[in-house]
């Protein structure tokens, strides 16, 4: 494809993905997509000769958009926000096109120090000190893994030089709580620790970590003969967005000298507004943090922040140094590869480059207030309905709900309730999650869409109570 | 930004882009940046309010252009190949524009069925038996890293369900060979291994592992009460592109029951030619490889391809099926989320699936024989002028250098050599990259941009000698 072709090309995709965005609410959020469909259209091996190009923009209609839920529709509710501003599309065009990798500073001298600069904007509108240093990985399952990491070494003082887990005489144990994200127990599992070192605390009815409980959980296992080595605390849980104290965890953790890694991969953006810091009051005591700037903030996927304050300790654990990775400028310049798992690096830095400067710091918080303002409207109609519940406090923009209409048997509620929400999502009106919470299912709203307005929350309320009155001849 | 906003400026970034590519090579290759000079032109603070995005697309031409090194120029001959096809960049340009999904199935069906088609068809093009099924992973140091996770829980009957690598009586071992990629030793330290578990077996002339001696260590270290664990074998070492012997090594790995890992990162994309399927004999009979298409085929990174042939044992590793992504499609479908680390997955199938169709199998056979003959004019060249010496066999398409002229004393050749690549550098006139063999610097000469031509490898041969007489002097 010549630099001619591209162009033309190029400025086909995107009039299709301009043309994609403005009509998106007509599609059903949720394709009727079944399992094998997809690869029934395609051939089941590749072309020998090569395809026009004009055969391969055809099937972005007739292949892909039949079959994806629409994560961008401004009725799609599900999981966390996964929303993508423009900017950040484009400056993502940018990364790709441009084809550079930041191996080391020298392999492409921007791509480290925009990202450097960028983060570091970041965690000045989260309203972290400067002692913290950040960079950029792909999810936070990935910061999560690499914060248990340094956790595991910095309490085996650099098991990894020696014999790494394999000759630890106290077995190290990691304590979260079922409000955590399903990634800190498979971090947990990765980092070698085994699933029967990891201790689930328990939760209070917001569904937050009780410290006192952690603390008992630690003494214990010191006279049992463990190691404590790390907490992961959650601002924002998957399930409810329920907020751990981290304050108290925190004095826990110096205590008794456990690595503390608050995992706020959604809420921290909600960070950027002065007046709910509150809700992360004693981050500054934590060792390590994840925030997903592609979860809710706008920055598309992947970009995920994680952030430390022992920046050697992090670049002692993460570090290779080849010969063919050495630059003269070593000794000068910061060498971000030795900061993460992979090697080669996107210049992901420019998405995030590109959303804060066409937003602004003012114009991301409007949007994140608006998100705010519009689950608490949601939480008004739920908790004004009879027999409908809202089952977890409302701190940002997810609101979960259940419905107990009398005629159903509470041993079918959680049957009833999956239906519902699976009846919610065929219809294809709008997208919501259902998940547990304190052992009962529930459905989760999790408002976050770029272009989601008062009518799309109207709408969806409007869905659920039709789709939950639709089953419930089912279960009664 | 809306639709009609996104048009105008996507259509502004798609022109700046084809510009950039079609007046690559007036850059020099190598930017004359210092540590420091980009953060200099950025504000320390984020912006408040919004930057007109003119401004924005401004910056790419004075902070982002001049500071980048540029891997897609003709005259780019460093690390790897990272190259990208302008149909691969459009495909990326999809799967951003999208923003959809796959954190399961359910959450975007496309994204899961379409990778698993294009990697099949990826698996064909290499010449893999059906036996075999690949995932999409960011880099090969991930792919690695997995591998190694699967092969502990394998030799340790998945102790990661119970104390992890905490309870286990014999140390795991883990074997590879100086030649192999740095990727490798960090994936055994962040596995738990720890660095004295990994042995460095021996290399022959040709920078490949000697069998011999692979079977020497594992049986001392099964006399010394060590469990040895895994081989990691290389098809195309980092350095020379060394090639080891895959049927003897698997052999071993048989015998003594280890688990056999290929890190083909960057020569498993030459195996879509079958004159050259000799490389890597013996493949079938290892448990896990990785390509990375991301490297010399054309797709834009990150695309790294790894392949195992126990689908089921890399599940039962790598998976976590919370409340929340759970479906009723479960039973039917593939959930890629558990067969990596990250739980979010961008739908990189897309870039993989242009580039193939755009392309066709022939059409990148025939770029990659290009490149190969490339090299081999660029031996002939240098095996011909006095004074200059191919280190390595040419297996592929990076030739490794020295120059030894007589005026130079042996004890500071290295030196010399890294100063005229350094020279060569600094020139902008063409990228090359220093590197150790045998203990010794020499200066890879990579090739792969899609943009390389025959008088580029005049050229590059000619800056190379410029710059080697050039500092002679100060080394003699």
């Amino acid at each position: 494809m010549t630099p001619e072709e591209f162009r033309r090309r190029g400025h086909e995709i995107i009039d299709w993905l301009a043309d994609y965005h403005a009509k998106m609410s007509d599609y059903p959020v949720q394709p009727a997509t079944q399992p094998g469909d997809v690869k029934a259209m395609l051939p089941a091996s590749p072309p020998i000769e090569a395809e026009g190009f004009g055969e391969i923009i055809a099937d972005l209609d007739s292949v892909v958009l039949p079959n994806i839920s629409h994560w961008q529709h401004p009725r799609f509710f599900g999981y966390f926000p996964s929303n993508s501003l423009g900017s950040g599309i484009l400056g993502d065009l940018v990364s790709s096109g441009l084809g550079v990798l930041g191996l080391s500073w020298q392999s492409s001298p921007a791509v480290t120090e925009i990202e450097e600069v960028t983060v570091d904007w970041f965690r000045q509108m989260v309203g972290l000190s400067s002692a913290w240093f950040g960079v950029i990985n792909d999810t936070a399952s990935t910061s999560t893994l690499v914060a248990l990491l340094c956790a595991r070494e910095k309490t085996t003082g650099f098991s990894l030089v020696r014999q790494g887990l394999q000759a630890e005489l106290k077995p190290l144990t990691i304590y979260t709580s079922a409000s955590a994200h399903s990634s800190v127990e498979k971090a947990a599992l990765l980092a070698g620790f085994g699933r029967e070192n990891v201790r689930m605390v328990d939760i209070d009815d917001s569904f937050a970590m009780r410290p006192r409980a952690l603390e008992d959980a630690i003494l214990a296992d010191i006279r049992a003969g463990f190691k404590p080595c790390a907490i992961v605390a959650a601002v924002g849980g998957t399930a409810t967005v329920s907020i751990d104290p981290v304050s108290e965890i925190a004095a826990i953790a110096r205590r008794h000298g456990l690595w503390l890694h608050i995992d706020a991969a959604m809420a921290g953006n909600a960070m950027i507004l002065p007046e709910l810091r509150w809700m992360w009051e004693g981050v500054e005591d934590a060792d390590s943090v994840v925030i997903n700037a592609h979860k809710w903030l706008g920055v598309p996927f992947d970009c995920s922040l994680y952030f430390v304050r022992d920046e050697p300790h992090l670049l002692r654990v993460m570090s290779a140094d080849p010969s063919f990775l050495q630059s003269q400028a070593d000794e000068k310049v910061r060498n971000l590869r030795n900061t993460g798992i992979p090697l080669g690096r996107r210049f992901r830095a420019l998405k995030l480059w590109f959303a804060i400067r066409e937003q602004g710091v003012s114009g991301l918080q409007a949007r994140l207030r608006r998100d705010i303002s519009l689950a608490q409207d949601l939480r008004s109609k739920v908790e004004a309905t009879p027999g409908w519940e809202v089952v977890a406090p409302v701190a940002l923009q997810t609101v979960c709900i259940v419905n107990r209409p009398k005629s159903v048997p509470s041993h079918r509620l959680d049957d009833f309730t999956r239906a519902w929400a699976h009846a919610v999502n065929a219809s294809g009106q709008a997208y919501v999650t259902p998940a547990t919470a304190a052992g009962h299912w529930m459905v989760r709203v999790s408002i976050g869409a770029i272009s989601t307005e008062a009518s799309d929350i109207e709408a969806v309320w409007h869905t659920i109570q039709e789709a939950a009155a639709a089953v419930v001849p089912k279960f009664s």
